[in-house]
């Protein structure tokens, strides 16, 4: 038997009970968790019945020592979390000041005239202990109930954010005593599949120590890889495989941490003192959008260009009535044209062009739905390739966007030759 | 209480508990039984224990009528699912000779021999059905136990999803007669706040009938409202309080179902058969690859301009000295001179221009992080307005990007009057 804590989660909603709305939170919460090495041993979602969360809630608390409870905090009928967990710890719901004072402040920062469905939310059981919301009108709460701890935590994913980091994590942590050595290193990567990592691994590292834990995450655009060790005294022995890792892994390794691949140009370009600047006509601004949402991004990058039809292709970035006649719009020369023209109409050292059809129409024999052409690199080293790529628009654009940063990334890295994906897409 | 049958969910694998994946299954699975009228009414999530597999089957068999398990299928050590059924039932696992042929031909197909690992497959509770499965190598199965059918469906979704469609649903909907007519309206709406809805409908709607659920989803930018009926004779019912809902939030609804504000500004546009232009400093494209996110964009939408320093905005959208160095960049001057440049450059009747301080850095105390101004309209037509916003630099760009469409929507369908978060922002 585990005699360690246990930990559950209850989840409350129709929406998650009804298929419109895919659970993120929950695994937001257990990510987080598991970085502090607290373990969610089960979680139990139900939906918006006030007899059906009184039942939960009962059942629950008395097989675990902590519940976090997330969801029904919000001002409409349908959120019933506050008046639950009072009536299972069989104590009125009153107005509580610190909420109340919360909701006024919160009010008057958006300058709109607290109502009564925004007031519901300060009622709360009596010996409630609040959880500050830095960003939302409702508060959390924590109460004790026989032996169990119940947090309750609002369901909107940012709200559910700030709240864990700001408080939830470390007043969990506490019930916790012993398990705050979980010490995690994580590499964002880009370009090397899961099992192509995992066969890497497994030809290279078959000695790899089982006192650290590896843990991979397939993102998109990222693979995120975790090294993980649980005893303090493992930690050399933890950077030891992160170096073996770096080594294996190379140039696939975007960074550390919460690396993207546009925290990885910015940083490029600020090292290098450069500028970047982009034309972009199937991606619609999305490259652009990347580079500018990474902070201080203005050092690096003074003007894009989204040139989604021929006549602007020319006008704005110069592209010649002779490549759009003889190749069409997609095509090696169109591209190469449209970064040189960003470069010469920006100032900019550095430039991305992508030109594409992200469909779904629009696609002939020869250029079908998916084709895209992306030219990368300064003037003297400007170089362009085509690429075949599979799935959604959205999904289409967000791989273009992808692909395109990392070879720009290869290009001011220095990085030499061609990446394993030119045989892929 | 509820004396229709219940069904509940238990999703196994420790990838769900650690939060390395997102469950995107249960909802799938929700999804359908909605559609033929059937709720879920509870869903536990456990992790890869055989001990706890086995209890938490036991009691959710002893709690309701159906019972989806979902994963643990698979040939990998981990994968539990068939042995806890086993024992839960007190019957040994045996070969199941459907099983075995089903994996012989799946090998065959694909020209790889059985091994042991993929045998495991075959191994199931001796009165097990069998549930078909068109392409994984796995089969599912269903037991009866104590009154309650438990079926065991694969986690991997792509092979869920056909297996639902094959048999699964079918062999749910006989155990449930009757409740094949769920249905459900969706309107999407920007502008008003959960809290004033509600309060709007409490006063203006306080006889809203309780045959016709409501139900709201607070996502960024976008509230969901949904009015779900469980009868076919509430249908008549469920369409008067659509209508009544869409008189109540009129200028506030973008559209039904998925509709996104950028999809009503394209539709807008296409109404009209006009074109937009983009001029953006802050949010750095964003809007641009908004509207050209939407499939069909091309009609309506020919270049965007990311014009992020002073002599961008000067050289591509032909911002003035003057307007620079008398008001700033962050200024109306600056924000109506892009839009008016970012019309005359790209020939569109329309343009958004967006001027701001999206931070961290570069705030002052006229203009601290968060100030920006937005201009809209045609040439004709164009107004700007400052919005003091809050947050981390990617909620900035995100409701830049929300409100400049939301505002361009409303002047397209010709909305008169001021939206309600010029006072709050």
């Amino acid at each position: 038997m585990n005699t360690s804590p246990q930990l559950q989660l209850l989840l409350t909603g129709n929406e998650l009970m009804s298929g419109h709305t895919v659970d993120s939170n929950s695994a937001m919460i257990a990510d987080w968790l598991n970085r502090r090495g607290i373990e969610v041993t089960r979680k139990v979602t139900i939906g918006d019945s006030f007899t059906g969360l009184v039942a939960e809630l009962d059942l629950l608390s008395s097989a675990c020592d902590v519940l976090i409870v997330n969801g029904g905090l919000g001002p409409t009928v349908d959120d019933l979390t506050a008046q639950a967990v009072a009536e299972l710890i069989a104590e009125p719901l009153t107005e509580h000041p610190q909420a109340l004072q919360h909701l006024e402040q919160w009010c008057e920062q958006r300058r709109v005239v607290l109502n009564a469905a925004n007031r519901k939310q300060t009622q709360l059981p009596t010996s409630a202990t609040i959880v500050p919301n830095p960003s939302g009108s409702a508060v959390g709460f924590s109460v004790e109930h026989q032996g169990c701890l119940i947090i309750c935590t609002p369901g909107v994913p940012s709200e559910l954010r700030l709240m864990m980091e700001d408080s939830v994590l470390e007043t969990v942590a506490e019930r916790f005593p012993g398990t705050d050595c979980l010490s995690t290193l994580r590499l964002q990567s880009f370009g090397l599949g899961e099992s192509s990592l995992q066969q890497l691994l497994n030809s290279e590292c078959p000695d790899w120590p089982k006192e650290v834990e590896l843990g991979f995450r397939a993102g998109l655009p990222l693979l995120e890889v975790k090294l993980s060790t649980r005893q303090p005294h493992h930690s050399e022995l933890q950077q030891q495989c992160y170096l073996r890792l770096q080594q294996l892994m190379g140039e696939f390794i975007i960074g550390p941490d919460d690396s993207t691949l546009a925290t990885a140009v910015v940083e490029a370009l600020a090292a290098r003192g450069c500028q970047i600047s982009c034309a972009e006509s199937c991606t619609g601004g999305a490259i652009a959008a990347a580079i500018t949402g990474v902070a201080g991004a203005s050092a690096v990058f003074e003007a894009g260009f989204v040139t989604y039809s021929n006549s602007v292709k020319q006008q704005l970035v110069g592209v010649s009535d002779e490549s759009l006649a003889a190749d069409g719009a997609v095509s090696e020369a169109v591209a190469r044209e449209m970064a040189e023209g960003a470069m010469a109409r920006s100032g900019a050292q550095y430039a991305i062009a992508v030109t594409g059809i992200a469909g779904p129409g629009g696609g002939s024999d020869n250029k079908p739905v998916g084709t895209v052409w992306i030219a990368w690199g300064a003037a003297q080293t400007l170089r362009a390739h085509r690429f075949q790529l599979t799935g959604s628009r959205a999904h289409f654009q967000l791989m273009v966007t992808a692909i395109s940063l990392d070879l720009m990334r290869r290009e001011l890295l220095g990085i030499e030759g061609e990446p394993r994906y030119f045989s892929r897409y």
